[in-house]
């Protein structure tokens, strides 16, 4: 499945590479966000092949409604994660597959055509980069910690979050936080590049890939999880990387007075 | 003279390619910034380029001491700009070349090998990407503002400047402001993937390579320089992009107290 996986989301790269080419248009989302007619043809690529594999399983994509319900794995797509990015020309968007079992991600696949690289892992498989073995080193001691690069999503995602303090807080306490905003962060954590990605607010379909990967990898994924009535309405705030960079931003992230046992965010079931 | 710079930028490639494959060392240089033996070896290589095309001109470099001083033209090479993220492995570094006359760029190349990206111009004859003609249009008006993204450098380059208070109020006054670091956020704010660059605390090889470029693209350059004993010790505030996305970023800068007109911030003459 794993291979299926890597070979249906690459796959998906002609339908970008066209859109890229002759244009494409976009609309607003009900969130504010953005989508493109792009996103939409990426999901339906990416459905028709998945379906034509696995005809019973269950999928949840962001743009279109869930299909094949019943059936205990789930596939879950996230086409163009990074929008804003992709639609100004700004390389560093992606495509998102992972595959549930009940509620826990058991296989992940983040695709970023415009740096050409292709990260998939599946639960006891190992994560790997096009081809090759991903292995995430702990910080040797916190001296080092000062010499990493931090990345963190947009700053309004931690207002939408309600924790705009989180955001200004790291900001203000480490030499070289980033704002690598979407799985171009996620997949900078998972080669080191980045110590660790702070990414709040997302929803099912941004992170669910990343916790395989990352936990493949050897490194530690946090995820504080808002619930929503159904999964596709929840909202997970993750830390993810080397470990002892993950613990330096809880420890900051517990100093801004949102604890981790905070009853806005409380570890839910899928972290 | 332009193809010619192109040539020698792009020959650069082969160095960073080999310390990619093979490894390379960094130490920490006087000014607290890093510098690998990668960034020294391309350095060497442009100049024995531009010695065997140019022997009688002036080069200034980053890594290593003037050369033939004395002519009106002087090239002027960034070897690696974006050394932190080419140290950690994220792919958004490139290498800079100037050529100026007196005091004035009138050429000026980018390269991204992580992106297969060369930015190029020459006073008068336009900019170009790859080949491919670059014009930035501006906004049709301020209404369009915020849906644009707006690109800064890290926030201690602003600390270094003596101005975290303009990083912190455009953070806050925008939704969309992004750490692209170094030559990347030009490049970005050249195709206009990104409204405009706040770039501050550059060095002499980190941004005149951008006014030229953004200039003949047909957008809008702003420089701030603090003005050192010689140019290589002078430092240099800028702004680049769609002229309404600059003018709405310097009224922010003006908010903030430190006007244009400021005494730290008078815009020199290279500007």
């Amino acid at each position: 499945m794993l291979s299926e996986a890597c070979a249906i989301v690459r796959e998906t790269r002609s339908v970008i590479e066209a859109a890229l080419e002759k244009g494409f248009t976009h609309r607003s989302k009900a969130d504010g966000s953005f989508v493109t007619d792009a996103d939409i043809a990426v999901e339906e690529k990416a459905r028709t092949l998945l379906a034509s594999r696995f005809p019973a399983h269950r999928i949840i994509g962001e743009e279109l409604p869930e299909a094949g319900g019943g059936h205990e794995l789930t596939w879950v797509i996230d086409p163009i994660d990074g929008t804003k990015s992709f639609r100004h020309g700004v390389p560093l968007y992606g495509t998102l597959l992972a595959l549930l079992h009940g509620d826990a991600p058991i296989l992940g696949v983040i695709d970023l055509p415009g740096l050409d690289r292709t990260y998939s892992a599946a639960r006891g498989l190992g994560a790997r980069c096009n081809g090759r073995d991903v292995t995430l080193e702990d910080l040797p001691g916190d001296r080092a910690l000062e010499k990493e690069i931090i990345g963190i999503g947009d700053r309004q995602q931690f207002v939408s979050a309600g924790r705009p303090e989180v955001f200004d807080a790291l900001m203000g306490a480490h030499p070289a936080v980033r704002t690598y905003t979407d799985c171009f962060g996620h997949a900078l954590a998972l080669q080191g590049a980045v110590g660790a990605m702070v990414d709040f607010d997302l929803r099912l379909w941004d992170t669910m890939a990343s916790k395989v990967l990352m936990e493949e990898a050897g490194g530690r994924y946090v995820c504080f999880q808002r619930t929503g009535e159904e999964l596709r309405d929840s909202r997970f705030d993750v830390i993810l990387g080397k470990p002892r960079v993950v613990e330096w931003i809880l420890d900051r992230i517990a100093a801004q007075g949102g604890d981790r046992g905070s009853p806005k965010q409380t570890p839910g079931g899928i972290s």
